[in-house]
């Protein structure tokens, strides 16, 4: 089975977390709406009033008839059927539990240049992000990055979970990569403290097909669409 | 064996969820930090250097020797042991999918008073507060509760999954009964948009147990230290 991923095509956004989770996999997919017409047909088919189980939002997977939505779920989903989780229900649920926490500090990422609304341009809240990112990046930003260093201290192996790589590693690593391309001063000092969380990324980006796919065109560049930013003026 | 919830014993938060689930189920539990000494006993808990797999943030779980954290975690584990979500594995990847989107709600709700950061009080985010709100009302409260209308229109059978209550429904009535708290007139308007949401709120409300809950000591009223809070100034 080929499964068909539907995100935006343009950004690296949500999408990218199911996009790194299938290629070390090594999972057949399409990236439907970066095909031509794709986003339309990603558009009708999330409106489609056929559909009994609509999502809310890309990205969604489509597998044979199920079609899945919001990303820690889909994850939840690929990781059972890739070896990318534990198989015990305690090992599924500790990695899905960390997936979550990581979706929770995804949207204080977000919420740095979007203090005020996603309907309203950067620009027209930038005073406020200014705000917002000072708490981030003293307060919120190290509160996350310290929990993992932590977790991945008390494991001792490497990896978040268990002794060898599942799917929230492979976030992480995302995390890792975004938060240096919004805030490389930032980060700079961040990274020195959160050691753990920095060899995590590094042997992350090192996995065969992951190196790959990243040296590939299929790796979207981050820009100032997607999720991680760079704007300069908020990287205090 | 007998539920431990840990949570803040101030606040409905992100617990009540959780309490809904257990009560629904007529689960046995403790709660635990509403008992003296209730709230020392969560934190070690939680700081314990000797816990494996820490949680980030009340609640947890504790089941057994299971630790569960991130609230639709514990949820996707309760749902599965007392028939509050389907068993096929469709199933209870919608149900859990419809959750996370009820988590994205959550945030967005508690944000309309706290745009700039958690670690600040109301009173010094009161400006950003005010537009943050504007949007909220009018964009982002419009666009979840239509969701969800549309998806109990698709169904068919006054539940959002298959044709008995999951666990979010319990949750969307909660959601509901925030929005009410927190935004009386605004809510006015919005209930007219979406009938079967409400009208789901209203029943869920007169389920045996948890109408019992509804009117016990144990459902702590709402207030201004949770995720919903009345400030009359935001209700626009």
């Amino acid at each position: 089975m080929r499964y068909e991923l539907y995100y935006w095509p343009e950004i690296q956004g949500r999408g990218e977390f199911v996009r790194l989770a299938l290629e070390e996999a090594g999972a057949a997919y399409v990236d439907v709406a970066r095909r031509k017409g794709g986003t339309d047909k990603m558009l009708r088919l999330m409106h489609s009033p056929r559909l009994k189980e609509p999502p809310f939002a890309p990205p969604f997977l489509k597998a044979g008839k199920l079609i899945i939505g919001q990303t820690a779920n889909i994850l939840l989903y690929l990781g059972g059927r890739h070896g990318l989780a534990p198989k015990s229900e305690q090992g599924r649920l500790w990695t899905h539990q960390l997936q979550l926490t990581i979706a929770d500090f995804l949207v204080e990422v977000h919420d740095t240049h979007h203090p005020i609304g996603v309907g309203l341009y950067y620009e027209d809240q930038k005073d406020e992000a200014k705000r917002r990112v000072g708490e981030f990046l003293k307060e919120r930003a190290p509160k996350f990055l310290g929990y993992f260093e932590d977790v991945l201290k008390r494991n001792k192996t490497g990896w978040l979970v268990g002794r060898s790589l599942t799917y929230v590693d492979l976030s992480l690593f995302q995390i890792v990569a975004g938060l240096r391309y919004a805030f490389p001063n930032s980060m700079r000092k961040l990274s020195r403290k959160h050691p753990r969380v920095i060899d995590l990324h590094d042997r992350v980006a090192r996995r065969p097909r992951i190196k790959t796919y990243l040296a590939s065109p299929q790796r979207l560049a981050f820009n100032e669409y997607g999720i991680f930013r760079r704007y300069p003026e908020l990287d205090l």
